[in-house]
């Protein structure tokens, strides 16, 4: 069995050594029992030109060619500099190493939910994220006020434990129209388009292609040809969602304002401006419009060919679907 | 009959030579002859210093002072340059074309669908936009990779065919909070506030005064003196509106949350929270508030002085009017 | 009695002289008299070298050493400075000191409603905000076409009155993931995440510790322990909300895409998607889920326990509680 993932990375650090981020440009899902051997073990200070120099050997001697040339470019540099590898998929106890894992997101190395991000949030540093790169919060004022006297300004653009995606990675054959939204550790499937409004979390994200104008709360996978609608809602585990992870079928519509709190199959379509909890009371509706029962949305959770909306006369929220009666009390009531 | 437009403009190109974008300090509508004709016909490569000259030397020569000065500073640039003349308002054929469309548009030169942009998708490139301008997707990750080695960070705000608007133009009595909000192409009217949560996308905008806090679609012209509060949203041809093209007159108000999905008239008030389709089934009041028919809200296209709400207690959406019974029956019906 | 404020900052001036910002690294809230006294007086031109050196050594003088030491360093720098001391609370009547009001916000030296603004639109004016910092609005276009000619692009991120506070402040214990979202004059208490879709405006924000991903507007404070959702809405007083100022008490939970239109109190809840404005009837319920009477929203302001939801079955808007009926007739009919 091969390790599970390597890199070579450049990194910044504040001024008491503590990494505050770490760029990977090649990072490596499975790498060779060589590569992982020579990447890993070597710790969390910054590698040396020595060290640097001798990995660029090892793998050389190794055909690692591409991490050889890296290598030799960053010791060239002269910028702080860390090697990761991981024999095994656990939790990041490092910062380089959960920058790795993001990163493996990121580049479509991995899917949401398929790397083990446990203990990610104690693992990162909030960092001020500026023009002049990554600085510690404590050092900020102080950067600011010499930034002033120079007649600069310091931009500020995020305070986070998460930078944004594109400034490390942007995956082939993708749009985002505001990158600010996306945060390093998505997912962003090839022919996705990301509107201004959209949004997407770490370890979440897109198979693609799709129409992304809502948000893609933490931890949520969207199926191909999925379209999210202006300022939609996905509901995040850590939002009330529950245990429930929530996930988007294939060619689904989410209406612009909607929103989602169960898992939704293939060609579902939620209603402009209607947000389905999962404790939502749903009347279903069968192909001949007839009302067969009235439910929870929870116990719909999975299920395709739905159409969620509010009924505009009466208030209530119904589930339309193709199925007639008989076809829905069995699949409704198969696990009873 | 004169030229349609022509413009001298400044741009970016890759390292094929394909333009990523093309800036105007001053498009021209409805140019002179003699300007038109002068500007027409360099073709797409960039201009030389010669063909600058030339071009300045023959505005001077036609009174066009402004233009040859420009081209004369842009000469001593070294930057690359481009003429456009277009004779007729057909849809961009080019890069500079397209450009030369979108910053009518964002001068205020021509309004939301009135000028002929046919096929601009397929035009432009998709470009990431940086700190360092606009690069070509495939050449970023090596510029990425480049100022990491550098001790720098490439700040990649945008990837997308539209750029903000912002950093082409910023029209006169305008604010605009947050201006990754807001494209190239993007008709921003006098007197119009975009706060943070506001959006406008190319090919639409406001007339102005106005106060902007949801999203203006492509495609979508909101009157003077007209509100779109925090987050609503106005529906676009392209996500479901079909072949309406929505719009809001004048004096309205959209409420916070709220959207809407067919062309309102003036002085119509949509209640925040609240998501009208084309096929929501409206109750209408008279002015007494007595119920006389109901309706799906297509019908109500383009129809001023209406109050649209859900009724809190029976969750039926209602349109409150200011007519009597009879003017209603009249109103709705006078095209049956 | 003592001065209300003061302090020393370095600020822009536009070409003819006018203040466009001003930076306060240290502002102070009921300085020394001998502090206020040494600050106050300076008009607003910029202060000369002669000035600072003579307000460090008044400063040594009195034992303020931290101002002296900031003055020196100012002096040293050559940037346009300027001092302000305010005996009194009353509505600025300067940049500099509608500058000094918004930072005591921001470092949290005064809660929203409590420094007095009266005027502030008034006093600012419209600035460019840009990777060169602050820029006159009409000097705008001369300036980017400058930045063409040199092969650069003059980023214009904002174009507003108030600037983002993370380019003045980052109060300490806060992450802010898209600063583009809190103005300057926000006041983000310790402990408060402000999520991508979160926004505050000045003069509103937060007590801490809580996680904001809707919209503070203006005038809005939100207890501690509370949770604004993906896209809520908090409507300010200028938007609809009256005169009725809307806060949001402790351990509160404003669920995604729903929206207050009036004062709540302590451990509420509002549903998913659920706008309650002042006007909404609602039916309140009993803690047996009995219907004890329908009143308007505006009856329930600042009133603990409430749980509002719009019922899935018939459309109609509810208050869940967790009292008697015999309590709630109390509790509601106190005032009559």
């Amino acid at each position: 069995m091969s390790a599970y993932a390597a890199g070579l990375g450049l990194g910044t650090r504040d001024s008491q050594g503590r990494w505050l981020d770490v760029f990977f440009p090649a990072p490596i899902l499975s790498p060779s029992d060589a590569l992982a051997e020579i990447l890993s073990g070597h710790g969390t200070d910054p590698l040396d030109v020595a060290a640097l120099e001798s990995i660029a050997t090892a793998c050389e001697a190794s055909g690692e060619q591409a991490t050889a040339s890296l290598a030799r470019r960053i010791a060239g540099s002269g910028q702080p500099a860390t090697a990761v590898g991981l024999a095994e998929d656990t939790g990041p106890d490092s910062v380089p190493a959960a920058y790795l894992k993001l990163h493996l997101l990121s580049h479509r190395l991995v899917l949401p939910q398929q790397t083990n991000l446990q203990g990610v949030f104690g693992v990162l540093p909030n960092v001020a994220w500026t023009n002049l790169g990554a600085i510690a919060i404590d050092e900020l004022p102080a950067r600011q006020l010499d930034a002033r006297l120079r007649g600069d300004v310091l931009e500020v653009s995020c305070v986070d434990k998460f930078p944004k995606m594109t400034n490390y990675v942007v995956p082939a054959g993708v749009r985002i129209a505001h990158t600010a939204r996306v945060r390093l550790g998505a997912y962003v499937g090839e022919g996705t388009t990301v509107m201004h409004e959209g949004f997407i979390n770490f370890n979440a994200g897109t198979v693609g292609p799709g129409m992304i104008e809502g948000r893609v709360s933490a931890g949520v996978l969207i199926g191909a040809d999925s379209d999210l609608g202006g300022g939609c809602s996905t509901m995040g585990t850590l939002s009330g969602g529950g245990d429930i992870i929530i996930s988007v079928g294939k060619q689904c519509l989410i209406g612009a304002n909607a929103g989602v709190g169960i898992p939704l199959g293939d060609r579902c379509t939620v209603e402009a401006g209607l947000y389905v909890t999962a404790g939502t009371k749903v009347t279903m509706l069968d192909g001949e419009r007839n009302a067969i029962e009235t439910l929870s949305a929870r116990e719909l959770a999975g299920m395709s060919d739905l159409l969620f909306r509010r009924n505009s006369l009466n208030g209530a929220v119904e589930c339309l679907t193709n199925r007639t009666a008989i076809e829905l009390n069995s699949e409704l009531h198969a696990h009873n």
